[in-house]
């Protein structure tokens, strides 16, 4: 056994199942090595973010590490920003990179970097594989770290390391990770607070799982809270015969004057929420100090506070949950409000939905509030063009269940190498691009700057026209079929006949 | 005058004349001040790799740097490879950077991140303007130190400075550069190695303009030394009259053979090469440290150095120099060698190629030694996808003249987005994709390692197929024409109708 074998034998043995990857040659021998230690799939990505999205969808429908294996300092340079995205999501993930030769880096090859440098950027643990003999405790240990961390970890794996012998040792299993904790404390307080009128509870993380949701729920039947989650939220499990929320508005303005409304907030699984950007004028925190109780910070252990808190008020059991009705499906030309309701009153119970529609996904949440029971995720930091890989991951994870990307144009733009993957894995996955052929936030700004004629630059940099991008052309490109729709009645017709079969299929759903 | 506005006052009074752009709303006022501030063309590109990559090939082009307009870290951090790539080009280039305002950092919003870590990975140096009263200043620093050193400046601009009130105090035009030098002994040691039989130059950077080959060649008239390019260049001028030279191989056993029929190698304008890779039991470096004598580092100034050199042996200033042949159009099905030879044998006079077609492209330099004069760039760091933003580059910089972007398709995928840029700015660029259907680098690779018969993971990382790219389609997609060829006659038919017109074009060049 050699070191990248070992490397990968390490990862299989942490449960580790599936690699999205972009190699290069300083990786061959980790390619080799997973046709020599069997146990992880090996999946091609043609970008290197389109395989951390990728990791980062499959983690958050697994609660797993995923491996992605990225050719040296640039092929990691390629992933970051669906790393800075998985990082925000909280989610674990192990990359490997097979770095030059140990005795070549002196001489500073070209494809040369500090890589070291980049994990810094997005919050990673770094280690430089120092010993191919080291290769099974150093994978295990970075395992360990992520899936108890929640955190991305890094392997760095010289090519002279790779390819020398190294005894497969067996890393003995770390000891799993420490329970995560409340503050006994914080559940009074916030007991305290729920006995003022006009209190508030923020949920984010595990908070929005059925559990979370429903603990919640009973906390806020028994003391009239209101119920918020996060703008953005990694995962949040939806519909059915689930409590329903409130998403937190993305414009601050909206944001504020309904916080306002609230003597105080209490937050479960999640941080004190935070403006998008900063508009002058107006505070960073969404909520003040003084309205917060911090209930359970994102790495603490929301579920059992949410627990301890129902217990201290007594919540009930059982109570009453107004069912939310679908929406009807709308007629005429397609607008956000459409596209969002079309595909709110089709989707399939028990689906995934990757929501990176951004403006044209607003009206989504409260149209999809009456849809049979689903999985939401969204884009979580802001770096666009996650959708279509974090997408694929969660078809990986979930092969019994069908994926919907709802993806807007502008991000999907970025990342349209992933539909390649999602053919050639044939991909349960609807792509439904909401095309208003613009960087809509952008004009929506310069609006609220009060910009309604912006010059020749500003204009061209937020309209994606002249020439359109003909999205069906691109998925054939990459091998997935595709129909372009411009009224609602025509989306749903497509939706009906793209969920009535398997495979990655694409939906031009064209906005006037 | 805003600071948003003082900035790109200072960049268009520093010669600024470009920005490649993909902003967000914390560059919003840098976007508005492109237009109340006349002087700086504003292009939008979808993915920031294509800004850079475009200012990379502008700047090799005209010798300026362009400015690239991103959004926060994560814009900057899609773009990063092609910033690895220009600054192994050693070019020019301002990026700005609108970062979130000051005072709201400190509340980690989704897309903060340290965007010093990012620039640091590239080598740039990074300035975060401290107060809008100062933009003209800094701007103009920073644009001096970019052309002054050909290297790449940072400015990150926090949306509150964009916003405050920046007289508009104009910036002391900075001292000009001082002039490159050289080691005048070093030119002497050059001339006494020449003397012995048996040795070669080594050119890049400068010494492959066509001041610094026609230096080399009388120096090589004189002493009869071989001259030898580096494998990869980031410019340089062939073709027609020019003297010829023979390019450095990629693989190092053939390379470390070409080398040591030499005693001496004086290298002018670049580094002493190294292998592209750390294979074991062949040496970082191609020519050993007794061999080498380092006329010019890349800092220096090659063409001084030349000049020194021809007169220190009185080199002539006349002779023959053999003009080579064009190839035949070949006939049959494509390979690397047809799709060379149908390329070399019809590209126009004056043409500009960007040459990121890696083992498609491996016979094109020789093919292409008799063409008619044109300029060559290359993939400069290594790190795929730079082909079709610099093409788009090089095309903004020379609207007269034909840009044909030869480029893999492995590495073509990467970019797709730089095809709408060309689209919807009419670039003159013919895109060639060398179709082999694979990333052939890795099948090469493992042949050189003796394994004829990869595993499943291994074949499908390295293979292209099911499906295969459809890259008409993915032109199409995205606002240019195209076809599919797949013999040598059909390529050469195409390319001759593609360069009777004007605007973008794209041929699928499909190898067998």
């Amino acid at each position: 056994m050699n070191g990248a074998e070992a490397v990968i034998a390490a990862a299989r043995d942490q449960g580790i199942e599936i690699c999205f990857a972009n190699p290069g040659t300083t990786e061959m021998p980790l390619v080799l090595a997973l046709d020599s230690v069997p146990g992880v799939r090996g999946v091609l990505c043609l970008h290197e973010n389109v395989a951390t999205g990728a990791a980062d969808g499959y983690a958050r429908m697994t609660g797993k590490p995923a491996m992605c294996l990225l050719h040296l300092g640039p092929g990691l340079a390629n992933g970051l920003t669906n790393l800075h995205n998985a990082r925000r999501a909280g989610v674990p993930m192990l990359n490997v990179i097979g770095e030059h030769a140990s005795w070549h880096i002196a001489a500073d090859p070209l494809l040369n970097s500090e890589i070291e440098r980049l994990t810094a950027w997005f919050g990673s643990k770094a280690v430089r594989l120092g010993a191919a003999l080291d290769a099974g405790r150093v994978v295990g240990e970075a395992v360990s770290a992520a899936r108890n961390n929640r955190a991305i970890a890094t392997l760095i794996v010289p090519h002279d390391l790779q390819i020398a012998k190294s005894d497969a040792a067996p890393f003995e299993q770390a000891t799993a990770a420490p329970p995560r904790t409340f503050r006994a404390q914080k559940a009074g307080q916030a007991a305290q607070a729920l006995r003022t009128s006009g209190a508030a509870m923020l949920l984010g993380g595990d908070a929005l799982t059925e559990r979370g949701l429903r603990l919640a729920a009973r906390i806020a039947a028994a003391t009239g809270a209101e119920l918020y989650c996060d703008t953005f939220f990694a995962r949040m499990e939806r519909g059915g015969d689930l409590p329903r929320v409130k998403k937190l508005p993305y414009f601050p303005d909206a944001a504020l004057e309904l916080m306002k409304r609230h003597t105080r907030v209490i937050i479960a699984g999640t941080r004190r929420p935070v403006t998008f950007f900063g508009y002058p004028g107006v505070p960073s925190h969404l909520v003040t100090d003084a309205q917060t109780v911090m209930l359970a910070e994102p790495g603490e252990d929301a579920l059992g506070a949410l627990a301890a808190l129902a217990d201290e008020i007594a919540a009930p059991e059982a109570f009453d949950i107004a069912r939310a009705a679908r929406p009807a499906v709308p007629k005429g030309p397609l607008d956000a409000a459409a596209v969002s309701a079309v595909i709110a009153c089709l989707q399939p119970d028990n689906c995934i939905m990757m929501d990176e529609a951004l403006t044209v996904g607003v009206p989504y949440f409260e149209a999809s509030q009456g849809a049979p029971r689903f999985t939401h995720m969204m884009l979580t930091g802001g770096a666009i063009g996650q959708g279509p890989g974090t997408a694929a991951g969660a078809a990986f994870a979930c092969p019994d269940r069908k994926v919907i990307n709802f993806q807007s144009d502008g991000c999907g733009a970025y990342s349209v190498q992933a539909l390649w993957t999602e053919a050639r894995e044939h991909l349960d996955v609807i792509t439904i691009i909401g095309a208003n052929r613009s960087y809509n936030i952008l004009n929506v700004e310069l609006a609220r700057a009060g910009i309604t004629k912006p010059g020749r630059n500003a204009r061209n940099m937020a309209m994606l026209d002249a020439p359109y991008l003909d999205w069906v052309r691109i998925g054939e490109g990459f091998g997935v079929p595709g129909v372009s729709v411009d009224t609602a009645g025509a989306l749903a017709r497509e939706l009906e006949k793209a969920l009535a079969s398997k495979g990655p299929r694409l939906i031009e759903a064209v906005m006037t």
